[in-house]
């Protein structure tokens, strides 16, 4: 491979010959041969809208001229339409200030930008990456800005829209199942009935309340730690730098993006990140809820609950031929075990930064936005190859309905919680029907059987 | 020891005679001897709360005599005050519903209230435990209802009162500090200088957003399943049961809780907990950040950064006379640690409902209280013993700040970052100070290097 | 209360007159208001176990006096047995070395020795709480040794016996059920045959490779870190004292322990609790996947799968008459749950010792012994009221077997995978047996089907 | 794109022209657009060796004809050998068996061993994909057999190699730093006096641990669930094929696999995936303890501990010049908090199995393979930039040393704990050494001093 000679601080690296990156960069490639997971779209392009507003804003409040400023930006908007992903090669197991991916950033918005203003690679002339680039920023709050700028974005753009569909869905059918009764099931056990609407309007709520408390989480996400710069203090940055950089981004993104109220905690804390997993988090729990709820009433198609019939997408063994499998619920439940222990790394990266700085970035980039990709990409896939295909199986789900034993709750206020115990116990040691049973112990007559217990009329609030 | 016999719909059981529990809470101690954790008392005291809100409202709409209804809330008045836990026995790993708690609560309340009318234990008359105490509940709603008010009065009582005094103990340490400059470190490296009271101000924004965080999961926790009886229809309760009855809990208590708008989501999901959990552990996060930093800004007294002194409490070791630990700080990371793992116990057991019902009540019920009161006890006992009694130790402070390398970033604007590289490495390499260097390099004047070169001056935003 | 006063080398303390613990004790109680959760019994057992053997050992090296030495080792011996629990109030919370609990034990031990020589509590003649009873110890080393010997201990007393036992049920069960041929479930679908038994085969293999990998785990408990001292060094100790005391406590325990081959990890280092932990969870995988299947497989009675009978021990709902739940598996699972979250937080506390002390040793012992405790008692109540009663119902394990369509597999050697497939396909379609369908497509005679496909013959690997 | 037309027991798909993959492969693409995991290379390879394996043992039983099977051996060695990586096109977030990568293994090498003898993609002849190619298998067992296989030569072949040279590089250290004198420090305090080499001896000895806890581990890991078809039985495979095909793969890795001895819990099970991540975890604790201490021992440069000098490997700030961050530290720290949030995700997914079959098994296998990855990767990163270069500052150890109060532990045994406590008490109030203040409280003469507290006396054990 050919290549060119850079310099920095620390002296000479030899570069690849068309590489937009520089010394910086070159140094974490060699340094940092762990893994293979870089940093995400999401974040690049977030890093190129931080370069792009800190250059508008530089140049608004008089620290870089004007053209310079104008350069940085067409460079970043090319970053930020993902052109150049491709001159991101670090991976995310470097230094825990994501310096070495910031400088990456820096170098190549200034290559990109020297380039076409007939400059060669490396030439840093007219736009230092440092100096103009990187102007009145550190890593140590560029890179967290760019993180929530990133998890912001991606939460609005993919993760809301694809439970919002899903959650629209499952209110169609909840709409369209509100007349079909059916067995109740606690401790997976017969329990007395609802309809299969009820039952899905749980998971409606449940997706419903998701969406507030990432609404909840986000507002942490939108402080922004740009101008604290390295330690918190703003050192190097113009006093009005940090209210008008978070008012750009506001104006570029359409999010409301706000400076960070204390800029130490903002640099030295990651809480907002930790309490976005926990909003994530409580998001997989409901989504590992209603995908195996699904799987479990699609259980079957002879052997099991059978409640439910859901799409058939694919052959589901390569040895049980007709064989077909709640793959979709298995995606979705794998998504979860996967932000389940995001989660954990999330926390436990965290909880610990030190004095001026919490140096676990980049980790706690890759797992937060890991965890929004998946949970979106899963919402929509569950939806378009799962949920919008269910349909009730309403023979299976009459005969469940009315082999119940449960159905005697309704004869409680009449004959009382003991004398009802005993009759679903007889009918169920005697293989009898709770009717026979009832009307054998004369507790009841047949007929006021018959007017008490109708599954219909126990599926919302009665008493006598 | 001497029993009597009570029995159930399985049939007769051995009771202690003097016990106020029945034949169901019996039979729990008898089937579940794992462990010895038991129902921790803001359980017991939610379950009197919901049970007098319960008896309140059935009288209220008629569903059971006025008189019936007052000795039940009369009972109930002496479990929410603590008088009988020593009648609540059973341990957490029962049943995953609580139904041997609730059992246990209804047995207790009854018989406290039947004995008061001059009827022996057991005789279930004239209150019986299921026909009135239980009155339109079941243990899959009464349960989880009295877990949201446990979580709610626990977090208002001690939770918060515990956070805001440790936060306005930082904030007076922040504004005592203001002035104290002293040499900022990130990456565990000598940085850019700030005050100590910047230092401090951070942690005290970590606690004030940690406040909100948890104001923002209380919201769900105000929440009550109470209402959907069974499986969230509702059956056997009256129609305006579950509005009136969260309107009494919300009256007795002072919390702003509410009924559930879907009771079906009330029942089978948790969700409310894992994300109050969230907010605990993000919390957790913050606090473990906070008490790390203060031990390591303490660590010395003559081999560390010795930055702070904290109170000295107890001789720190058994063989090393005269060595004084952080033994707060020790504390609070240990609850951190075991908050985290609760997190975890709750993730788990929380996305693990199946169809109408969570049933992992108990284990969900008891880590939540647990990080509430392992985090409020922590900030009190780190407040009284540690926070409050913090000092600078301003002598070490003045020496690292007037050693560090990191000063030179003041020249960065001047000289440009290269060459300022070049004046921290060499004095670092040669052990002189960066004002020697800046000179010898002809970079700047001493003169020059003086008026730029002020801590003082670098501990604000400040462009040039 | 009245109170006697004692001091130590920090100044005077007010201590209850009858208590045998001292001041240092007395100021933790008073520093460390922190929950609610004290040494374990395992825990104050195996700290007298430490005190003795140190006891016995530095006799033999002359390091303290034979009679000193008795003293120490007769009331270590009551301590050990259980006799003087409530003198141990201190709380998990406290000094992350545990050298609070450790001067517990130290004062405890004294007062006990000196009282029985007619000297007063506090009186530290003749026997002396750091001289003698701590004698060529350091918390550093003493507490984590004691970690091991009660976890060790714990291990074999409690859990190999329990899991043992639910192992041995299972197997007899696994060969009661040896001829029940039952249809296979994959992904919770129907699939090709097995026999009750081998499902159940798998349930023990699962606990035999559990008992296997606890046996692993326990041989880095056995490395006892006694004799470091301080930092690892064994200042103050006799150079033999290591090995002697490690021979000691082998001696009265019967359990293999050594002395650990370098003290510096065996205090800084905390790996053998981590590993331990980590058999620790897998059992819990193992127990969650058998109480999981069995409460599937006893769902119903009427609307699940019902395969199974489980014992009823209690009745299952305060409002549904008769009802009759899993609640053995409900523990198991919540103690799994448990066990997932003590796993994280010892993975945490684990993780973070720093130089030459791990300082999360507390929370590491309660997590460590908690996990123990509740899988060994856990195991032993779902064996008791549970595993040992299950039975099969084999009407409708005949049913499902009969019904399913998964038994086309053995047609595949013959027809090929993709007829087989149409076959079951079209069967499930037009709701009719695989014979019909398959004679229908003339695919195979009626004859050459009933030979091909038998259930009975596809339990074992045959190929044609 | 230019497609061809291929079909399943579904239908028909349309599938790139040039694509050596089939319809069920196409079909996973289509219905899964979940993130960007895609399976890793050593899974990849795995799966060819599985493939390998089976097609020399169905021969070697006369299963397929001899000149079938040599095909596959050929097509599946350039799968392993990773000519075809990119033929793999699917992701982690499919069904959860890995049926689709199963199936996408089986259509690749038909593919290839039908293209190389001149017949179209996509003919099945000779070799198909599910006649011949996965002869004998399910993806139920040959999936889970990758897995282990996959888990293992990774173990072998990356982690332990990577682990032993970073052992050895500090053991290389530890007696290098034999002789240096230093003090210890306990709760981040000053404590008493060790070697640097034992300090990193511990460091070694965790190591050592580590790799006999990982091969531990693997004894699990080489129990090759292949034989057991669909559900453990067998069906459809020769008695013999179990054994004999475990009986290839070690042959063909070299590695001890064996066949599970039940292939129930083989395939229903992956406990043993479960306890190789709680190795894992472990060494990633112990990773986290050396990396710590390093970083912390190596803080300043002026402004901290600075005993310990590390590598300069890039420039550390993009805004303060001359800075030097412990950025190998940081990276093996961020990949310690992944491995602790995989070992999460492996437990929940370990621990839900149903039946005869795991169906979290894709993301499972992607976790631990990452966790095997990063660890491995992180220790040759580490080894390589950072602990062979590893040197001592030892005019600012000695510093410390000389000026710690801890020493006084020295004179416990000559004026005991009290004395010795008020000794250094005063030293730290006052300002003095030890020698000043224990001379002038008449305690030791100057002379006695210095004979006793001689640091480098204080190393090893040494009663009096």
């Amino acid at each position: 491979m050919q290549t060119r000679i850079e310099h920095d601080t620390m002296g000479e690296v030899e570069v690849p010959s068309q590489a937009l990156w520089g010394a910086q960069t070159q140094r974490s490639i060699q340094n940092f041969k762990i893994g293979n997971e870089h940093l995400p779209r999401p974040l690049i392009r977030a890093m190129g809208l931080v370069k792009k507003a800190a250059a508008l804003t530089n140049a608004e409040l008089q620290q870089i001229p004007q053209d310079l400023s104008q350069y940085i930006v067409d460079a970043a908007d090319e970053v930020i339409a993902g052109q150049w992903d491709e001159q991101f090669p670090l991976v995310i197991w470097q230094t825990g200030s994501g310096t070495q991916s910031n400088m990456n950033c820096n170098e190549v918005i200034a290559n990109i930008a020297n380039q076409k203003l007939g400059n060669p690679l490396g030439s840093q002339r007219p736009v230092h990456p440092n100096d103009h680039v990187n102007r009145a920023q550190s890593t140590n709050d560029s890179f967290p800005t760019a993180i929530h700028v990133a998890a912001s974005l991606h939460i609005h753009e993919l993760l809301i829209p694809a439970v919002k569909q899903l959650r629209n869905t499952l209110e169609q059918k909840a709409v369209a199942f509100a007349d079909i009764v059916k067995i109740g099931r606690t401790h997976l056990q017969d329990a007395t009935p609802l309809t299969l609407g009820q039952e899905f309007s749980a998971y409606v709520t449940q997706l419903d309340h998701g969406l507030k408390r990432i609404d909840q989480a986000l507002q942490w996400l939108y402080e922004l730690p740009l101008g604290g710069t390295a330690v918190g203090t703003g050192l190097n940055a113009h006093p009005d730098y940090a209210v008008a950089a978070a008012a750009q981004l506001k104006e570029i993104t359409g999010i409301n993006f706000v400076t960070a109220p204390n800029k130490f905690e903002a640099l030295a804390a990651r809480d907002a990140i930790v309490f976005a997993s926990g909003a994530l988090k409580t998001l997989a729990a409901s989504l590992n809820k209603i995908a195996n709820d699904i799987r479990w009433l699609a259980s079957g198609p002879r052997c099991g609950f059978g409640e439910l019939s859901i799409p058939e997408n694919e052959p589901g063994s390569s040895i049980m031929p007709g064989k077909v499998n709640p793959t979709q619920c298995e995606a979705m439940t794998m998504v979860v075990a996967q932000v389940m222990g995001n989660d954990t790394t999330i926390n436990f990266a965290g909880a610990a930064g030190n004095f001026e700085l919490n140096v676990y970035m980049p980790v706690l980039a890759y797992n937060l936005l890991q965890s929004i990709q998946l949970l979106g990409d899963a919402c929509n896939s569950f939806n378009e190859h799962c949920a919008v295909g269910i349909e009730p199986n309403r023979e299976k789900i009459d005969y469940f309905l009315h082999n119940s034993l449960m159905l005697v709750t309704a004869l409680n206020p009449v004959i009382g919680y003991e004398n009802a115990a005993k009759v679903a116990k007889t009918a169920y040691k005697q293989g009898k029907t709770l009717k026979q049973v009832a009307v054998e112990l004369e507790l009841v007559t047949a007929e006021q059987f018959d007017s008490i217990v109708q599954p219909e009329k126990m599926v919302y609030p009665n008493s006598h």
